[in-house]
């Protein structure tokens, strides 16, 4: 009865540690609360591509968890712009957002939650390259790891999903629960470089992603959401 | 004629994030380095399960790939060990080491490279909780975010397999590439409990973990292997 469903999103082309650094955590999580559950929803269950070689499939489709505890959508670059046209997508989300308790974003993924209508007038971050699209949805960026905004709670790009994901089980199940389960992923970072400095990002060396994201075959049937997003680009 | 190919090697049950966290990061890199490939390889191009659900399918079988340049073995936890009696698998392992420049593992995947005989002598390294395993194989188990020894680099649980990648990157292509590809993948963790304080390590809290890993079903066919891991248990 008091099963919590969390149902992470897939679509063709996102980018796939957005989506496998917080379904690692909330998986572990869910070995350990036996309420808790995790699965991984498309439109179908056929296998899909990715922003890698490796292919990947739900284990339901959007019909089978029409009312989950919780969502998470991952991003991606330019197919994560193409699928704010996808409509059983946004649907899923908009849908979904009516009965669930929490609504969470990785990297881009907040896009994808702002076309759905979440992020209205609240406090959002995505990728940083990204982050003043937000404006087109209503929300205002925020240069932080994840934001927190009560419901609906976005991450930055790509790997800020493993952060989201231990402060969500912190969130669920408390900090013991949520340092146990960064043991067991062995989440102790040691970039070989240090955190990042970013004074030094590097906006000319990955200009051609952001340029492709918004190029021209993107969303071209869409001229309405392209010229909303090309305003805050 | 300069082509690199890297092989991210799959197997039933593996632990998705110890796969993913490397592949997105070298995945990054090909896309800037045109003689550098990333692919996938599995027995059969067949979609297999792993400890989420999620289910995942490669781009290449093992005999499609035969002469990589790198090949990097994820870990888990029992389906890991049962793998270590899996043939094509260790086979896979042991004849591409022969030609290949680099040969690399993330979390217990070290225990797959030490059944294919590539760790006998060597320090090694792999998830905190299975270390004293790496004695089964000959190697001298090293406390490390990530070990290179040369032509073998293992690194340690789950998620260090986003640093032993961008070690990778420096080593492949120098400090400037990977710093970028670690701006592209916004890498600038904030575990929200900040690192791992291994003095309040939760051995009691993981231990059906490892029990599970090295229970009575695994290797049931294979007493050999069985006793020499029990052995360094």
């Amino acid at each position: 009865m008091t099963e919590k469903t969390f149902a992470f999103v897939l679509y063709p082309g996102l980018t796939v540690l957005d989506l496998v650094g917080p379904l690692q955590v909330l998986s572990a999580f869910a070995t350990a609360d036996q309420d808790f559950r995790v699965v991984v929803v498309g439109e179908t269950l056929d296998p899909i591509g990715t922003d890698t070689p490796l292919r990947i499939a739900p284990s339901h489709t959007f019909a089978d968890v029409r009312e989950p505890y919780g969502v998470l959508v991952p991003g991606g670059s330019a197919p994560t712009l193409e699928a704010l046209a996808n409509r059983p997508l946004i649907d899923y989300l908009a849908t979904t957002a009516r009965t669930a308790e929490l609504m969470t974003s990785v990297c881009t993924g907040a896009l994808l939650l702002g076309e759905a209508g979440l992020l209205d007038g609240r406090e959002a971050t995505t990728h940083w390259m990204f982050r003043d699209l937000l404006r087109a949805f209503g929300a205002t960026p925020v240069a932080r790891r994840w934001v927190d905004a009560g419901p609906v709670i976005t991450a930055a790009g790509v790997s800020a999903g493993i952060d989201l994901a231990l402060h969500l089980v912190e969130r669920l199940a408390g900090p013991d629960v949520a340092r146990t389960v960064q043991f067991g992923i062995e989440y102790d970072p040691e970039p070989p470089f240090g955190p990042l400095d970013w004074s030094t990002a590097p906006h000319g060396a990955l200009k051609p992603l952001l340029e492709h994201a918004l190029g021209e075959h993107v969303l071209a049937d869409r001229p309405d959401l392209k010229a909303k997003l090309l305003a805050h680009a």
